[in-house]
């Protein structure tokens, strides 16, 4: 099969499974604000890392949707607490409203806390694993989601904003607001495959190489990119005087960049062979990506 | 030992492990905000169902400080998102300034995301325990935490201020807001020590009707209570106009439906025996307290 119709595929597979894994109907009425955010269309890049890793390793890959589907809620309700009024204040989200805006801030707030909380749920019901490879897998999501990464990096974003960091600090705080689910989602699918040491290492080595690629090439469309590809408004990095890839290395900087880490996360697979090509598409695609 | 010194003893166990458990400093400074709370000297009233609950079955409850600790941090992210601006808007708590009070919205809201996400991992670091068991139990308190149980329990909440509701909704309403935590904590010790099916339903039942009477307690402490020492102001319900168990059956009647399912709880463990002892110390304190 070839890779775009792959991914086709597998994106499906994963709609199909979050559909199925929220609820219709709650004691309360949350699902709705719930299900609005996590049914909205996103790219499900960390759930199809999920799948693509297990892959590389021995092509087990559809067997954990609970695991990956459980890291898009992860990823989900971090973008509805960072879109708070309290937090970016950012109105659209995807090219809709976001959470709060339709829902208000306090079920915005809950329906995050009930996306967090069902990812753990949802991952402690995959099936068919080891499990004493799940339990180390989900306390792994759990250490990368926590304040030693997502929520500790957006902490350090909110400092960041109209404050110059040098370009140390501003990699440390990708490497943990969108680093460390990506790190998080290659480790998990090469785990429950059972990856050996050497195979964990290049996975954790293309993702540490992916995610820094992916956060230039965020930054590089904030500056270039087209709003309603985007589904937000462009050049809001800028208006918030934050430091980014741009705006240190200049445009053709930063392009150079993303070009040199994703050359980096496609060698660090190279010992894998044709077992990596899922993984190697995705990387190369990170270049020319529009939203 | 008698009970008095069993549950200090118990404490401070507890008090100890969530100090080791927590951060010094991690990438930002989230830290703090997430100390400030879980050091606040709450009751520990979770933990110690877990710790007494395992013990009710073999005497294994120190085992489990993990999993107790993890509840611990469950609880005190609730209440961090519960006392925000957006949701009950409330300055003090346990006689302190709430959280958002003192790091500001923004910081609350990650501080409680941050403890979430740190009970899960701390609960699956868990050790010397059956992994499939583990799984289970860390996938049932999620559940309980989640849109069907506690955060499902507080959209009602909002919902209900102002509102009266029925009898019905209002149990409802509590059996998830903090029923759900007691029952997945009396589980949980239950199960990490090899319970059996009858001793789960006992501890279940139990579970059901501490957390009923706990929750009458309550609503008769916000009329009859002293606010400093609960550290909270008293009758803010009223203030509100939220519907309670007193408004309800006033308060000699909610004081008998208390004490019901006080001897509805204790009654049944009674199969137990001896080995119960702990359990039922604790629910036949709830009458008496005064915070």
């Amino acid at each position: 099969m070839d890779n775009a119709k792959y991914f086709e595929q597998a994106r499906l597979l994963i709609e199909e499974h979050l559909d199925r894994l929220l609820p219709d109907k709650t004691i309360s009425d949350i699902e709705d604000a719930m299900r609005y955010s996590l049914m909205s269309g996103g790219k499900r890049l960390r759930p199809l890392l999920v799948l693509a890793a297990a892959d590389a390793v021995n092509g087990s890959g559809a067997k954990y949707l609970d695991v990956a589907c459980g890291l898009e809620m992860i990823h989900t309700y971090s973008l509805i607490h960072d879109d708070l009024p309290a937090m970016d204040d950012d109105d659209y989200r995807r090219g809709r409203p976001t959470n709060h805006t339709v829902f208000g801030e306090a079920k915005a707030i809950l329906a995050g806390d009930g996306l967090l909380t069902k990812a753990f749920e949802v991952m402690l019901s995959q099936k068919d694993v080891d499990m004493g490879a799940l339990v180390e897998t989900v306390r792994e999501i759990a250490v990368c989601a926590g304040a030693e990464g997502m929520v500790g990096g957006q902490v350090i974003d909110m400092h960041a904003e109209n404050n110059v960091i040098n370009i140390e600090r501003l990699k440390e705080m990708h490497m943990a607001k969108t680093g460390a689910l990506f790190k998080a989602a290659l480790r998990a699918g090469g785990r429950l495959a059972g990856a050996d040491a050497k195979e964990l290492q290049a996975l954790t080595d293309y993702a540490e190489n992916f995610g820094l690629a992916f956060q230039i090439t965020d930054d590089i469309l904030d500056v270039v990119g087209d709003s309603s590809e985007m589904g937000k408004s462009a050049g809001s990095d800028e208006r918030r005087g934050k430091c980014t890839y741009v705006s240190i290395y200049s445009l053709d900087g930063a392009r150079a960049l993303a070009q040199q880490h994703v050359e980096e996360a496609v060698e660090s697979l190279s010992f894998l062979g044709n077992k990596a090509k899922r993984l190697i598409y995705l990387a190369e695609k990170l270049i020319s990506r529009n939203n």
